[in-house]
């Protein structure tokens, strides 16, 4: 029934390329399908000016997509002269979820920049970059627990993936044909013991029922599990 | 225990004032205890171009905060030169709320923009937003069908609600006190009839478990109850 | 003769609402006829660079309209990602009227920025913005000097009003009707004794004379000195 | 008593260099003392879209300084990104102005778009841009009636001048020295017949009375006299 | 000497993975050492509106590179709000010199828009860019061609290399150590036959002579020789 | 052959105007034929951060043309809001090549901007910006000198001129109509003593051999040293 030819429950196959470029304190190259994203980690010592001297630390994020990471072209954010609306929306999230898995006593005052950009999307791009945004993250807090900057490790898995109502049935993680026809999708962002750290699930032109949601909410639990899997592999 | 002294489960008053101002198709101010915003619908016969010559009619919605609506003054969006990304992901999801309770086939080929405008701030300014700004949408559409420019009535009634966890405890409509100490809350859209829009509910340096969203969700369902009662009144 | 049955030398009825709005210093909503406009003053302890350590205070506003405050809705400003020029022409108007009547040295090195709203338009706004915004200047200053922060009352009263020539005939305080037809009209600002602070007096596609110029303003002190009164008694 | 030797009523040396620049419709170069502005004026067919089919033309205005033009070197506005407050109020001074002399039928559909661009300034550069930008205009309109596409002209002179009340005094055409240190000052607008056009005269930390008014208003009218005398060379 | 340890007319080495995004009509990601460049290519049907209706195509480019491509963490071009003077510059030398080698009336009255967005930043990318955009190009003209809407090939090849003088030595490909300390560098771009596209020779801060620009051209001879032999390989 | 009539190594007259303004610590006024370009040169203490404390000296420029500079008006750029990459790229070229010609350690910790504005443009405006902007300079820097703020002198001469293939012939010094026909074009900036700074020469739609390369060196060479004898005489 899914234009893929996977199962209601079944996630595409995930592959992680660490270290794809060499600049940054923590990158990885995700692939969710053919969705591509390319996460890398930045750690500087300042923080931003509202925890200045707090102690605590700092994680952002930024997102991006290539003009022609999309089956057509899109204009360039840069050359537009500012970032779209959901560009914005979607950069909150990444920062806002990464955040509720980092414990910022333990990070020290420093702040890590996740950057997330788009290669080449299929759908879920920004679940692909909470998962593979988390990996840069890991692998840059690896480094400074190496060089003893960071003693006790500030971080609990965090991973994303997508979940909707695609055709009348629940399904998990939506490639793009499906989420142009979804009349219900969302994301779950979930720690690696299950805690959810937020849901997401919008209607357009469409409702749906507590019944459903619980059903979306099963799916998101299996496929969120097989993705810290995934980044453990990963990161190992 | 809530500073207000409310119980777990009430919400603040809430009070219409519909026809607050002249011009607009539909106007509302909605006073959700100290938050206060003023909403109006403008029907103009364009639509997007995405939907010209489709006989589907959009709402679209805008959103907008006085600077000193909230405690310390903001600096005015205008003179900043860019909407904010808070602005940004607020207008998107008023919008999306809105045209999920529209029948865009009985509507017609016209557009209706509902802007959304806080004169006052104390937490749950979105949600307010929604709420009121079906009441001015619901307005405008009455214009439309009592002059016979619409047949069927396109609307079923949208309100949205906030939730969260407050010192422990599941609370539903918070106000900035509130708000501001939560790890964990978010807003609930629905329709009068119970069925889900949307579901945003997110952790800020924490996480929550399905159970507790499960107690969220009987809050939000109770309070949207309410809601709609107060929608019913003003628009009869 | 005048479209709203006025005498030439009548005012629209001037009503005003102190504190509408409670986080600022000082608030009101004044009501010249259907214009409406909301002007909240703001008190913060830091200057302007240009004035630091000279002991000194500053004030200053700014000027928005909700975009449906007008007969059709009006693209808002900060969508538009900037201020449009008669925008930036009126907060400055504003400022520099608000600031004649400020003794700054009494005041202190401190800064009072005045915010005017106009959540319903129909002609008159800038003159409003004035009337109203020394209202809720006076309000802060009242609160400065009942907590002994400002000991001499730095504050002489400042009121505006438009006149012009509309069908011929010289009249007091144009609404919309008579504005959008007159060839020539114009603000005087002025104190509560009499003294001139601004005079902008435009024609469009037209001329004046001295004699007129003079007839418009034995209208400007008459209208002055009745929005003085109004500015006392809501004050008081 | 003023710094630069003038009397009470004395205007500065005015020289106007026609054809400064080739390729404009119409070009001069005018020094008022050393404010000293070059104005060129572009005949185009299209109108704006508010005029489209009307029949009527439109004159508007754009106004600059170069970075260097000022005693310390200011920041490029095209480097900054917009137009400051006080650049688009000027240029709709400008264009307000000028349009207020034009027979608009007469013009017939098209636009002249007058430039002014301050050299040099040393006060009064408003003033200096529309009495030259005026020349520019007379001298374009020129070429449309020897071409004969405009037949009755559409002309009347317009010339502008500033005063002020100076240590006291009031004074005509402030200089730089002056203009700093006017407590009250301001700028006139007129034709060559002495009909006023437009009237700004502001204070700032200051007021004035009717009777000062009243010889500024005298001041002027000798100053607009002898400006007019300088077009009339100038463009003979 | 040279801090690669490579010699003085040798290049890094040079790999190409083509197809390495799926969406675009062309692409590749080009590798010179450690500069990685990814190139797409994407064909329209529209033209920019100086060229509509003249039959001839069009090709342009635009060029970026992620945040952390650098050593240190640029700040992203599309959250600052506009493209940079680099960036511009960068962009306008790849569509001028790829455009060099087109024959614009075989390409047909279409455009092709070619993105270089540099995911690993070590010297020379807009060198690499031109080199591997043309690629992308190819392949996209390939589809064209096989497709038989251009009948005849528009292509010859185009590339580009960097020289300097680095230590007082003349040197071919510089990279980011070398490039850093150079008083002279430039790029030539050129087609595979040896003609001259374009030639940007800059002293920083230093000067040079005819004769060294006679060793830097027969340097850039010698480099884009090899990188016209990779082109051929990589689209063969 | 030349539309102009000239031969095909000679230069249009060039004239400077030393002192046109007189706020800039450097004026001038260069005409080369008719493109002229006011440069003007500002010397201020501050430098940027990246050389604060370094004890060496700045030089940058900014570019700009009025609107009316050209054949037809072009859209101001402040109006527009943004300088364009044409802009850019020039004032960049200006900067670079001025400072080529600067020793920085003579010049001691201070910044001057060099200003050049076209009043009228025909062709060569970046060439001769640098060549006036170098007389501003120059003249700034003697005013240093005299005040015994710099002790040695820290300027070589520094000119530009353009030269391209026109019908087939190269030619020297390009004006308006042959610079829109040349399919091969390019600016050369040099010292007094003949040593290369900048080589831009740029195809458009065409290539060129080395050969031809050397024959447009050869007309720079003897176009620079005209400019150096007008820019010596000019500030002797």
């Amino acid at each position: 029934m899914r234009p893929s030819g996977r199962k209601l429950d079944e996630m595409r196959p995930v592959s992680v390329d660490v270290g794809f470029t060499k600049h940054a304190e923590g990158s990885a190259l995700i692939k969710v399908g053919d969705t591509h994203v390319l996460c890398t980690a930045t750690i500087e010592d300042r923080v931003p000016p509202f925890i200045k001297g707090s102690g605590l630390g700092w994680v952002t994020a930024e997102y991006g997509m290539l003009p022609r990471a999309t089956n057509t072209r899109m204009r360039r954010e840069a050359a537009a002269g500012k970032q779209g609306g959901r560009t914005v929306e979607i950069q909150r999230l990444i920062g806002r979820s990464l955040r509720a898995g980092v414990d910022r006593v333990a990070l020290g005052e420093r702040q890590i920049t996740v950057d997330c950009d788009v290669l080449q999307a299929d759908g879920g791009t920004r679940c692909a970059s909470i998962t593979g945004g988390w990996i840069a993250l890991r692998l840059a807090v690896n480094k400074l627990m190496k060089a003893g900057d960071v003693i006790s490790d500030p971080l609990v898995p965090v991973a994303a993936v997508s979940c909707g109502i695609y055709a009348g049935q629940p399904v998990l993680d939506l490639d793009y044909p499906e989420d142009s026809e979804a009349g219900v999708d969302g994301n779950f962002i979930m720690t690696g013991t299950g805690q959810l750290i937020e849901v997401q699930m919008s209607a357009e032109g469409s409702t749906y029922s507590r019944a459903q949601m619980d059903q979306l909410m099963d799916l998101a639990e299996k496929g969120v599990g097989e993705l810290v899997a995934v980044q453990n592999t990963a990161t190992a």
